[in-house]
């Protein structure tokens, strides 16, 4: 990482969620990053959940980083909601401060246009959740697409799905989102369940946060351990995968990742695949790669740069 | 028609378009309705020429409507283009004057959003293309779903498509958007196929227009001239269907039209029927319904009001 | 109808039900007509029962066609019943025998392709239920399509469905085989519920029926009436379509009908519109015609043919 | 494996190619397997030549196995074929004898039927191909389900396809008889790219088949080698995987492999991700699992057992 860079400016757009929330932390923890905004969606839980745990996240930490409202619904299909995972709150676990303050009134998607328009390509898009947002500012502002710098999508599987045989739940939340962003000519980095599936919260990689002796190091600690019971359950791991908090860690240190062009379609039939972001992994279809697809993970590198940043929150 | 009522307040949304444009005359001809403004979007041509179009219509009128471009291409699909049967302008035949003015700066959604917000449950919604703009306001503030008074739609079919065996061309331009629109719990009213081509523009229905001797009258007979001739190839019908202006003119004079209520779904599947309007005629589908279908046309007698209201102009 | 020619080879396959047991007797009836045998499949009610109602028919009038059995179920879809429509024996109104004898052991299939083998180029197949039977025959055997003489199908819609919006009941039943038929190349031709729906069997047209004094008189009157009821309550008709006869009468009596040559695509996405025949009525596909479908009806010319037909059993 | 069992009777259906023709080759040297007969279907290449390669493959040890010819095109979807990856004949590479006879005129689907019905409950069938001709059996003798022992494909994948994205080459042929095959309740296992892509035949693993000095020994290595040059380019693999094979390995020795039981779904959606077999690998779907899905493969000793038995022919 170059230090002397200027940092890059980012929106985070999600659907906090366990995994969310650190990725929040982890981006207002590091130089590298400038966040520009918070932006929210529906996702794991309905709209205002997710909007007042953004605002939560912030308060933890103190910051006055401004959240934005955006979609509560997806383009086309109907809501899922991930209660199951995220407990019904979508922050369940920890103890967590109120908010002092709202979202504001803009909407998460004429916030995104306007703050691309005014830094053409050097703003970074951090979406983390379903990508209705994202389409509906692409859609409403077209002229946008040249002047993001990237995108750092978590969503979508080079694989298999967790929410259905074929799909991510991300990319199933809005198929239609994912697909209009996939084909947006965007620089655009896709982290998978693939790549997120490498990086399990063990509580060997638990206790770190703990013993940092912080409130946000308790706080991240007692996140984790939340979220690890659903995957415990569920697939047997010994942890959750932290999906989210690997896109801003992608843009801190790419050096942890392994990425490869691949052409990415997003199934929007209809039919029993949709969601799945089929990945040409084999050059089979002869179009020109659209997306960076994470293949690789340095888990342990991962974790002792969040633990780092976890340490000066 | 109740001349003491106070006019209706509608936006015309579309992509002229010799039938749009003849729509746009229609409405500002008619004391029964108050054009907040004119929206556009891509559609029997590109948007740059439909903009262009809705402004060289009101030129030839003198009308000071603002105009407000939006979409310049559709949610999903690839964009489809009407050149064969508009001509390369979409306006093609008359000669017409140059605009003197540009559109606004506001997108077209973002003002739907704001007129339909400023006078709650009063705007109508006349949409004669694709549907892309509507489906973009409604995600974008879902909140104007239930301030939205009507829309009136030119698209669909009943039975056969015009552009696909299954799909007419505004719905086929934008499947997705269509069901967004479908899907919105928004009084509804479709004019299709089935019922526009109960409304042909014969030569004998043609030329009271020009015999108005207005320069109105000759550029509406020469629209309707230029637009027979694919008609007549394609169809071997003895002029064209007068699609849009049956929208502004059901608001005008619905006594002309039978209307059905059905359950209606827009295919989005990307298969061989996508872009159909399916239409539960028969009710096979327990579903409740969520449009008026209009099925009957009093064709004379929209044609003698079209040409008393051209005579006004 | 020259009564010179030899009569043509046909067989019927159906899933008796009212209509098909009408078209039994119709083609046995008639001279022009040599039934080689009747085939059954799942449809309207389950295989044991379609089959015991093919014997029943047969029995009533004392014939010894051939019974061979075919598909229980279709080839993709779960398979819909339309007990509704045709009581729990298929057959359901009047008081029928009970078949001294039992379907042959050959499948269904097997026999068409013997049949069709057996008389190259003369076999006309009169379909009146799902295709299963007919798209098992061409798969297993792909050297009788250009065998086939023609099939004459009742099935599909050119407008609206009856168990769908987009799909009538024989298509819906197996939109795969459907689209195995009619994408063989075989001459084939569609008489779809736009046409059928112009044979209402009104209470004047199912008197002379009755009038006849016979027993096949008094059980088709039977029959008819019993399938009215349906149709009265879902369609407010004064009787019920009588569909599947009319694939004889094409072949006994072709001047009854108009046909246009039209390319159909079946709808196999699983999507909204599945089952759904899209004929391109407006030639917008480019695609060569691959079926006559029928567009019109002389439905007086029809019951009087039917009616004169059953005076001869 | 029990050398005391009576031999396990099977049908080999396949399209040979390469690797199908050292299944058969593996399954007449296994005393574990009695060979009731080989069929064949479309392709690697057309049926012609996949049914002459099963009757070269047989001529070159000698076998009587009767050859029967089944489906030359899938049930819906165009025709794929894989001569880029199988050279023109479909087993270019070494030199062949030309077979001394011809198949025999019972079809494919017809003789499973008659050998399912003769030994109810102890015939496996081992398809390595499309699944036309299984699911034509299945379809026209639906009650051949519960008498079949099971099934063991080579077929679908896991993760990612090999053809598209998301499908396989055998699967994608025919998605259809794919899915008829998957929801037929036969006991059912899926040796899909995932697990074959774990037998990758090196150099190394090649050296011993040639090193047998037999002229079996040699074909095979040629076989293979031809074989390997497609993946080295593609894939940058040091050899081909030999996908076939595994099927009758699992048979002899079921302690090479791991499977786990999953629900698994054919994609027949036509969209973006037709023929993918999603495999609900984490249990999401709550549906009862209908395949064992091959996880691991004990790859060398794959290859030992296969050196052997090629030794002994």
């Amino acid at each position: 990482m170059n230090l002397l860079a200027a940092p890059r400016p980012v929106i985070l757009d999600g659907d906090p969620g366990h995994d969310d929330a650190i990725n929040i932390l982890l981006a207002h923890a590091s130089p590298e990053l400038a966040v520009l905004g918070v932006t929210t969606s529906y996702g794991n839980v309905a709209l205002e959940r997710t909007t007042r745990n953004a605002l939560v996240t912030l308060a933890l930490i103190g910051s006055h980083t401004p959240v934005y409202m955006g979609a509560d619904r997806p383009l086309l299909v109907p809501r899922l909601s991930a209660e199951s995972v995220h407990g019904q709150t979508g922050l369940d676990g920890p103890l967590l401060p109120s908010p002092a303050r709202e979202a504001e009134a803009l909407h998460a998607a004429l916030f995104m246009i306007e703050a691309v328009r005014a830094r053409p390509r050097q703003v970074s898009l951090l979406p983390t959740g379903p990508l209705t947002n994202l389409a509906l500012a692409l859609r409403l502002a077209p002229d946008i697409a040249p002047l993001i710098r990237e995108i750092v999508w978590m969503g979508g599987s080079l694989d298999v799905g967790n929410w259905t045989p074929a799909a991510e739940f991300n990319a199933l939340c809005d198929p239609h989102a994912a697909q209009i962003v996939f084909s947006s000519g965007v620089p655009l980095t896709m982290f998978g369940l693939n790549a997120t599936h490498q990086a399990i919260a063990t509580p060997a990689r638990i206790a770190p946060f703990r013993g940092l002796g912080t409130p946000v190091g308790e706080v991240v600690a007692e996140l984790l351990e939340f979220f690890a019971e659903h995957h415990r359950e569920r697939y047997g791991w010994d942890g959750g995968p932290l999906h989210d908090p690997l896109t801003s860690a992608y843009l801190i240190a790419p050096e942890l990742f392994g990425v490869q062009p691949m052409y990415v379609e997003v199934d929007t039939s209809g039919g029993p695949s949709s969601g799945r972001t089929n990945c040409d992994l084999w050059r089979v279809t002869g179009r020109a790669p659209n997306a960076n697809v994470a293949v690789t993970v340095d888990a342990d590198g991962f974790y002792a740069l969040l633990t780092e940043r976890m340490g000066r929150l």
